[in-house]
């Protein structure tokens, strides 16, 4: 998938939305190295793979998660089947609109409302919920469908890994089921290569028909520690990249860069509070404290998002 | 990956080792028509997902599993560190090499071998001791590699879909783990495209090293309804084609065919004593009842290995 240009944009550099520098260096330095067949830290194409972590490294995740707008948006839509809702934590809040006193309530009311709203249907009929949210619903303050609040520099990323051979995947706390449905026509990553949190699956016969029905039970949390037992689980080989933007990349990128050879990891950091937002160590969304300290030690690539973007969404 | 030839056979034929007739033409009918660019059952490249079972399917499994006889040879190495399991079934019986007596104990006691010879130690280490044990333990009865009793005709159809774009996945009861050692070397499919049973992990910090670390616990058991639902987990969209052998591919198979457009279902009978084996409705292993039933009530492929093979394993 050719990454959008925008207007005005036109040029042979496949990374053409960074900024010259170290940073857009030692991602070139690192692909060079592993491409360069016969050299000493060639890696064959099998073994290049890399994975992305979605909220905040792929696309925004501010003012809150975008599939926690899915959620609250569903909370109003499934209220007439729910009248219990109207006196209930956090759906009383979710219905009224007040986001701060659900916040407020911490990662527990968040989870409550996200498996709440995402159950009890087949996983075609979710799909098909999910697909006419993305292309209705416009992002608070951009006024933009969630899939135009992607980085630029991010796509063009993933298109040169690829173009160099790399399998590119997904590795986010965000729903499986949910970022499939965009994933492929937005990012150009195929639903097999897209690993996120998800909930128990029953196989059932209606009408004589299978489906697949999404049931209330959280199976995998998808986030810190879970993130390498997931690539585990679905790679079976460990990354030689990986790329995010908080905490709960840490694991994800320490499992990368402790195997043998050439390796790579990066953090975005959000300092750009014109063009996107300025957030790390106390935001509640995309929190970044021990990973950035880690990364200053190790040595990992550390993208200041003000000063490493010529662009930041492919819409400006 | 080119399949192995054997002496003396060389033709254009991809499906050389499938005998003319009724099978084969089905196999090459379905393939002719999804891939017929304009033509009423064309399916584009990227939703040519063909899934298949591993034991029964892509390789033997008699006289039993053959990740069972490698738990079976663990048992015996772990013996030192286990002094209880001398007065403990089934491990008593394990240690004793007596198998019926295991078998009469049915399914709990191959499930309680398999998960104590399987964990406590990292993913890393487990890799290693299974290609060490395959590479050096032979077939009881062929006195053959393991992988070596694997279906010459099957491997030129994974070859064959593959030529075709088609995308090749293993969803097998097997252990996942157990099969991605040798899944590529094998099949020509790499670790991300095996699907089978897991036990969790653990992501811990050893030495300051990260390790996943393999636990007691069964996570996942990938047959039967278990199989659509690891589909759609791992894979997340639906197969064209399947390809199985027992009553626990019945589900993947019914879920493959209940999806629009072109499908292709299969199973093989093992009809051949002189060659293989011959077992069907009674048999422990790869029992193939009401899979075998629908078969032929859907009009799905059904392979009769002693008439539709020109050669079973490579090494004829």
């Amino acid at each position: 998938m050719a990454p959008p240009q925008g207007a005005g944009v036109a040029s042979d550099d496949p990374l053409v939305s960074w900024c010259d520098g170290a940073t857009k260096n030692s991602i070139v330095d690192f692909v060079a190295h592993v491409t360069k067949a016969g050299g000493a830290n060639y890696v064959a194409p099998e073994e290049r793979i890399a994975t992305f972590d979605n909220d905040g490294t792929l696309w925004a995740e501010q003012p809150f998660y975008f599939q926690l707008a899915f959620a609250l948006d569903r909370v109003k839509a499934l209220a007439p089947q729910h009248p219990e809702w109207q006196g209930q934590e956090p759906f009383k809040s979710a219905l009224a609109g007040d986001l701060q006193a659900i916040f407020a309530r911490g990662e527990p009311a968040l989870t409550e409302i996200v498996t709440a709203t995402h159950f009890g249907i087949t996983t075609d009929e979710f799909e098909g919920i999910v697909r006419t949210w993305l292309a209705t619903t416009r992002h608070p303050k951009t006024n933009r469908l969630f899939t135009e609040m992607v980085f630029q520099p991010m796509l063009e990323l993933l298109t040169y890994l690829r173009t160099n051979d790399f399998k590119t995947f997904i590795v986010s706390a965000g729903g499986i089921e949910f970022m499939r449905t965009f994933a492929e026509m937005t990012y150009g990553v195929p639903p097999e290569q897209v690993i996120g949190s998800s909930g128990k699956l029953a196989f059932e016969m209606r009408d004589g028909s299978p489906v697949l029905v999404k049931l209330l039970e959280i199976e995998f949390v998808n986030d810190d520690a879970g993130k390498p037992v997931a690539i585990q689980k679905h790679i079976g080989r460990r990354p030689i990249a990986s790329f995010g933007n908080s905490d709960g990349d840490l694991e994800m990128l320490q499992w990368t860069t402790a195997g043998t050879g050439a390796r790579f990891a990066m953090l975005i950091q959000h300092t750009d509070m014109t063009r996107e937002w300025a957030y790390d160590r106390n935001s509640p969304f995309g929190r970044l404290d021990r990973a950035l300290d880690e990364a200053h030690a190790k040595g990992w690539t550390v993208v200041d998002m003000k000063n490493d973007w010529r662009r930041v969404f492919p819409f400006e």
